[in-house]
């Protein structure tokens, strides 16, 4: 999955995953009346409301990107309803051949690591069948409980040739936490460098072509630790969160990416599913919220090739 | 809430949480067969494997413990049905008037959080009226990424009373891989520590009567560490997994509990709920599953009042 991910990176000339992480607020009010006309103003109408907002971007801009990357939580906040257009969006997207980036940050220990990486990106045996859970290609997994909360998802990585992202530097504000503390017997350097180094190690144990399937999450809000990271991890695909409405500018991501143009994709959620309600895109209106998604989506490929590659 | 749970336990004389985390491989054959029976050897099947089995558990154990925790990754990996058992469970043990901790072990940053946190412990807001997503009174929270992913559990407990446990220091082998790396300029201490310092400030914001709303996960298998944690977050209501099957025992949790003989709830999943696999417990035999893990909770109790209060 990791060399499809580059393939279609290749192809579309643009390292960007599109954030799937809707929420009301973005939805025009019509998609709104909508799907509450049809299943109530409850959860089953929040959670069509999402779907077909959600179908209008993917329409939109599917042929320009390689990646999307819905973030589990927005479909979670409504429940069953909300995780079953959560599973409609993963396949979808599939269908018109992105790769899907689960963004769901899970992180457990022995089985549980290994029961939410079968749910995600395996699949569970029942009778003498198998079945798929949610079906992502990638997930963003969690690395505070070590090694053993990493390895399960890595082993069902290796079965089904799918790829994960460790979070290492997060592009929040407080990220700096936990994750800045030095560490007096690694030299004092930082503790995202431990957790880089690990990532660096999980991926020799499962390459593809280029680029391991172990990869990484480092905020673009970031840029100097990016570079370190970026050398310390040559063979990790990074995730790159926090471009655009967190304030990571084309420019910032230079370091994220290797020599050869790759090792980076670059995520934006509200400014591309949200654009329209940017005063910059504010001519298409509500009505035209897919058609902003995608100017939006050729702005910021013009932005990342123009300044960062 | 966290009254409700110090409530509970007292009732009850017993800080033991029962971990639902269901295998398949634990649901005796005959409860498999009727679920495939009716619902195909599928997915669904599964679930509703996994729900009889559940509810077995429940019937047989929810008038001597006061709170249960469903590990929601053991749903997950069957996917919706997986998760629609896994509400049905939540709602279940509530109406039994058991506090319901989801061990979800979610975290992620602002609005990200907010939804998890509304999705799993508060209400969104949908027209003009509140809708619950999974309504769990406590969940799990993975602090890696800052005050600013914890912080939004926090608000939403506020509002809701309900609360949240922070992993510090977690069960596992490699749980030291990062959370015991020595900070250099926090006097050489582990990480986990500052973790903990961290959970009695954020809880200072949000007291109970007697304990904060926002507790911390630290495992039975790490006695020591266990002790000094105790002291730096003396208001903070320890969840405590790693107990049975996983190798903690009675004496070890000792420095778990403060003087008031409150302050620790200790959690066992497997050595429970799959007592009748252990051969200790085989006299029940797979149709006693449940009666079994009655047995093994009585015995639990036993051994806490007995080896560690």
């Amino acid at each position: 999955m990791i060399n499809k991910l580059i393939e279609n990176i290749k192809q579309t000339n643009a390292p960007i995953v599109v954030g799937l992480d809707p929420m009301l607020k973005y939805v025009p009010e019509q998609i709104m009346k909508k799907a509450y006309d049809k299943c109530g103003a409850n959860l089953e109408g929040a959670a069509e409301a999402i779907w077909q907002f959600n179908k209008g971007i993917i329409d939109a801009v599917y042929d320009l990107i390689p990646a999307v990357k819905p973030q589990i939580a927005m479909y979670e906040q409504f429940g069953i309803p909300g995780l079953i257009v959560f599973k409609k969006t993963v396949d979808y997207c599939k269908d018109k051949d992105l790769v899907v980036i689960g963004d769901i940050k899970r992180g457990d220990i022995g089985s549980t690591s290994e029961a939410y990486a079968t749910g995600h990106l395996g699949k569970v045996k029942i009778g003498d069948e198998e079945f798929a859970g949610f079906d992502e290609d990638f997930v963003t997994v969690n690395p505070y409980l070590g090694s053993d909360g990493v390895q399960p998802f890595i082993d069902v990585c290796a079965k089904e040739k799918k790829g994960i992202f460790v979070l290492v530097k997060t592009s929040n504000k407080s990220s700096g936490e936990f994750q800045d503390r030095k560490i007096s017997d690694a030299g004092d350097r930082p503790l995202y460098e431990l957790v880089g180094e690990q990532v660096d190690k999980w991926g020799k144990q499962l390459m593809g072509d280029e680029y391991s399937y172990v990869g990484a999450v480092v905020g673009a809000t970031y840029p100097e630790q990016g570079k370190i990271l970026r050398e310390l991890m040559p063979k990790a695909y990074i995730l790159v969160p926090g471009y655009g409405a967190q304030g990571g500018k084309g420019a910032d991501l230079k370091h994220f990416f290797n020599k050869d143009g790759l090792g980076a994709i670059i995520n934006s959620s509200r400014g591309i599913i949200a654009a329209y309600q940017n005063e910059k895109y504010s001519r298409f209106g509500a009505s035209g919220y897919a058609d902003a998604a995608r100017a939006a989506v050729i702005e910021m490929r013009k932005d990342i090739s123009e300044n960062a590659l």
